[in-house]
């Protein structure tokens, strides 16, 4: 890994020294928020929208991070152009901030909160052919909390329930990725991921009650509005899911994924549909780059 | 903070030196198990039955520690040995073994597991006037996770909705713990504790299906019986606490503590039960060692 | 009715002069708590049990009555002997003790709560040819109220959904009496009574989860143990209440009474069984007075 | 209290005359249905659309009250004329109806229904204030009644679960007002009024099926309509509470108040809202009343 | 019953030959699904869709019928010819397609899915007489199956619920028709048809989360829509339809027709209303007969 | 398949002629219950047992299928004698009781119910080397019906969750058996099988809330007894099958069988446990022939 620059506490320092205190209440009791943006070519994408959320789950588990939003978002332009000069090889960054409660065991804190913004580069490699092949998905047994224990709008670091789905979706279909429901057995979220189904030239996709409230499916639902496709949220079951057209994924990193097998099944044709590949369109034109060409360049 | 020796990933060095690294998926992503133990007079106790717990938690998420349990187990008490000559301050030891999946962002871990073993003194500060005095409760809206979406069997760190029930508990009563109840709305645990009531001469609380199985909880279930108490598990509401005459917390680090108060309630008379006191007792006894005395002399 | 005298606010007078204000709380919000006994011969029975009770659902519902509960227990015996000069004509008395929050509207009140003390006539009519043809039960589709919304084990007044229920029982078989299921489908607890199954000689009853605790119910118990019959507390369904060889009602008024016929069907033979026979000879011989017989005579 | 004149059975009457006989049903069963308007200068409002709503609340728990609706609505504007001598000090009136069941043990009623429609005074002192500072609120543990126990669409006195969410709302924040979720944990409704949230210019509030269908919530929505505000009904949680630019209480009396702190913590920057404040002047301009100022007038 | 000639694996004989084999997995485990259309003049209607939607419930329960759906829809049409010399006397057929897994025990089949394609005549001897009376429905306490279990979009065998509900309906009011609520105690869908209410001139009718997704019901929409009536999908309760102004019900055979009384009480003034009789109209102008006056000719 | 001889609809008859009418409710609509026991040489089994668990299905979905149960238990050891000549070359039979509600479509049948008592050779071939190597399950996310929707204590062919969760399960891991969760979650059952975990020496299996009542449930439960191993029924969740020392199978062709591998994770060491060898031994004692060794030699 190359050595990016990270905020920490005060202090821009190499990232390979930024070190997580054992006692550190994001690490013993989960007790941290985050978010996740990336660039396109260098530049941010609705960073402010992702600050924005930041500042919610701060505010909704009340850890006050002792910088303002504007101050945060600042920091984060900082960290891509301080770390500009590295870009060239990976194509482009991931950028992460969070916040931990600070140092503490199971009483609460002596030490002020722990605030990291830091750079990564975008896992190309990961899905880059799947905007090709399509990504397969499984539906777990495990599912998303829900609000009354843990509100999945928080986006915060405690997701046993996310490795656990993992683990068992390979174990039906290895390298597919999870699919939650939420306790009512309506669809859910991935493990950092939306998902979408289209029936009938409509996209269909959860309600908010127990998913994160994903910035990049507020952009799928603008890029739909543009381009005149109807969106409609709602509570859906695995049949929709079984008897759909087309399906996909959309996240930060990738923007949006084809789904063409779920559980085993091709999703309509089992290839990769045409929403999928309008909205990929679209949002390229949006930032002004080929996602998907960028993205099968970097996975090398 | 004392230099404990603790071990991590294969060698023994000063706690002060253990640092998680920032793309640990037990930091990232609460891909983490682990157990807690104390000592009585530098002693360890039902050491092995934590250890059978850890590697319970271990196989439900199928991380592979490449440690046996007895391996896990000699450490733990070479951790106890090695730190001998700093416990005369402290009076006693935690003990503490956690295991991360390792390195890895959201795609899977290139680095082997992270093993941790370290001590950190009993915090007697917390608890030892609430012998006397009671420790009070609050009922929080904040539920257990349902274990379709995470068994509070397995002993995890994905534990937010812990803190959120912690700042809770103080906004009702500055100072109470939070008394969680299951997605049904019976009573389930606390954050790292199990809580207890007594009707009737009748020590009365949770099943297990929505709380870890705790080990203090086995020893009051052992005691009790010694004590010819019955004992019965099974599902109560608010109301049997509200009503009781009498209840108690137990966990590791305090065995058991009265718990006076609920909700801003007097619990039976308000002062700490016979029960509470005739198990701190029998414990006392168990392992040789006034528990309440110890707690109050070491609390500084 | 008769002139009975009435302990109302710190006042005995006639029953008839007794009026609840329109703007006391446990008129206008159900803001009230209650319990009812009977005597046979004139004497009280459990009479301490149900005093209790009422005062865990004061303690429950915060309402301080202004007395203690051996004061209430006092005025109840002195209700009963006040009246026992009108007693022949009935046979024997209900007593009947209720504490309001006192006058106020949406508010808090005012007023100090409204006590009263008062007996009323056991209304045999209602039951006494049941005791030989058996009582006919509906299983109706309202539920009881969820322990989180309103636990069902405080008496109180808030009854709209026992209401429902018994006009719900009288749409399918005229006269019959409502069995309600608690919100999970379990058989839970009619409209002022506990009914209870016998299956291979076995008592099976509903856990307290989601009903009063009967003190009917606990004499119950007390019986069936004295007459070697083994009970059990456990989640049922109606399925087991269909099959069932035999069925019964207890309450304070009729103490057993026995369900031959639910939705319809006749349950075992469709007459009333050997068990809840055994248990109305058991209860008549403990109070000295033939509970039958009693009812019979008097229900003229 | 003055001498308002009331219909009661047939009758007018002081109202302090008027009292409910201990042996009602509507007393002793909850078995009542009610509701609730207010006059601005004198006039009523929407008179027919409470009317409606409590012939709908009759319908469901099948009491007919010998009076049509019409017969009802004219006794409503009888009640309000035949005491318009007294509102000067008091500057307007609440119009009360209820309809019990009548007289009657556990069995049906022997008498007819008890039918009364009465005058009160605003009770502006208990929130006029609040219209500059704003109100607090608490989200309760209570919750509200699930329909297939008791649907929370019919208005009624079984408000036990009303009374103890009051409680425990001034555990946390004296004077604060309770905000219940339903059983699914979605924000539901208050003790008599509901509540909305605005996030994004957008007013979000629960759907009916957990709730009073409010004639307050329904003259929002026409106002909204009338000032091109977006509303929408649906399942919303305390997070989005928690995050919300502004929230608001609707209720017959005040008609719209702000609330700024829920849980203690401030709702967007902690005084009442913009939002708010619009329907509040556009109410007043449809009644042709300050309403705000009237309150602040006439509150003592 | 007439000769009519069905389809049967691969044949056609007389309807009277087919029968099924006891070790059919169709039968011994219900695996099985199937549709249904009718004709109106003998021409098919919406067969397509009909079809599709068989292909979406093989789809999802993984049998391949070894047809494809163009091919199943030419077999449908081909049933409707090849009986079309034997419709004069019953006006119009029902068509039938059902696919089994085949032959097999509890093990997975040897032998090959069986399919059938057959015509019956329209019962219209069932409801001939409710268009103008009205036909009666119950709310029963038998719910719908929960998608989590079985999603009642699949038309399948597997429907012993139906039948309980059918008894369970006959039990409050012989004849009527039983209508069930989901899990959750929102309105769902009866034994074959939909069911739908009007307030204010709006249908209102239930989701498709634990309903058949009713081809029927789509037909409505569709009407709706052209005459100007607003629909709104949405989760009712019993309240709603107890205090609607109008209902119906909707399936493949009638159609539409006219609910008049739930649970013994009158919908509205208890007559067919007006939106009804509307749809019927317009529905019977897009097929070119008039539905009811046929109904009523050949119910005889 | 050999020439066995059914009854059937009160006549004796080969089974290869007994065929099941495409109009009977019993196929049309799962209208149908059953039960299904085997001999042990030739000798039957807990009969009686099997038949009364038969009427008690039929008393709930109120069949009356015009035999007593006396006169069922006669066919059907009339239909194992018989048959007996045929029985060698197999080993030994199950014997099958089926009743339909008889023919009829969507209204109510005109035609008497259909009895078909018959024989079938036990298929030791699916399961007879599973006694050694251990046979594998999978829990599924498919679920057990509630009972509120179709109460799985009665035994009927609506079976279509079954046969998703047989697919499901083969997803997984092919050829394993599905264990099913009930809708909260916990370990309820197989499709035509218990299944039970042993953990520290306790045999552990679900309650009967969402279970069929098993026969071979009922005789592990009298030979743990008899072998002195504890037996708790009890909700139990993943965590605890995951986590055993050993888990079984019990059903009527293989009375037990060992879980050796769930969700491709072994149980304790991955081999058959000592528990179920026990009971295996203890039941061949009971019937008087050894269960392993017959069905290895009958295997084929």
């Amino acid at each position: 890994m190359q050595e990016y620059i990270a905020y920490y506490n005060g202090e821009w320092m190499p990232f390979s020294e930024v070190r997580v205190h054992p006692m550190d209440r994001g690490f013993v009791l989960g007790d941290i928020v985050f978010d996740v943006e990336r660039t396109f070519d260098g530049k941010s994408f609705r960073m402010k929208q992702h600050v924005d959320r930041l500042y919610r789950s701060l505010k909704y588990v009340r850890i006050d991070p002792g910088l303002t939003a504007d101050e945060m978002l600042d920091l984060s332009e900082e960290a891509i152009s301080r770390n500009e000069h590295l870009r060239a090889p990976v194509g482009d960054f991931r950028v992460n901030q969070w916040v931990t409660r600070g140092i503490g065991g199971s009483g609460f804190p002596g030490g002020p909160p722990a605030v990291c913004v830091n750079v990564l580069p975008v896992d190309f490699a990961r899905y880059a052919k799947a905007y090709e092949d399509g990504q397969h998905g499984v539906i777990t047994k495990t599912r998303s909390y829900p609000p009354e224990a843990l509100d999945p709008k928080i986006k915060h670091h405690s997701r046993m329930n996310f490795n656990l789905a993992t683990l068992e979706a390979n174990d039906v279909d290895p390298g597919a990725w999870p699919l939650l429901l939420d306790m009512e057995g309506n669809l859910s979220e991935g493990v950092g991921y939306n998902y979408f189904l289209v029936t009938d030239g409509v996209i269909r996709t959860a309600t908010d009650t127990a998913i994160l409230q994903g910035v990049s499916r507020g952009m799928v639902f603008d890029l739909a509005r543009q381009l005149d496709i109807p969106v409609v949220e709602e509570d859906l079951q695995p049949y929709d899911l079984y008897t759909a057209d087309e399906a996909f994924f959309a996240s930060t990193s990738y923007c949006v994924l084809p789904m063409t097998v779920v559980d085993k099944r091709p999703i309509g044709d089992g290839k990769p549909g045409p929403v999928a590949n309008q909205l990929l369109a679209a949002w390229s034109e949006a930032v002004g780059l080929d996602i998907v060409g960028q993205a099968q360049r970097f996975a090398g």
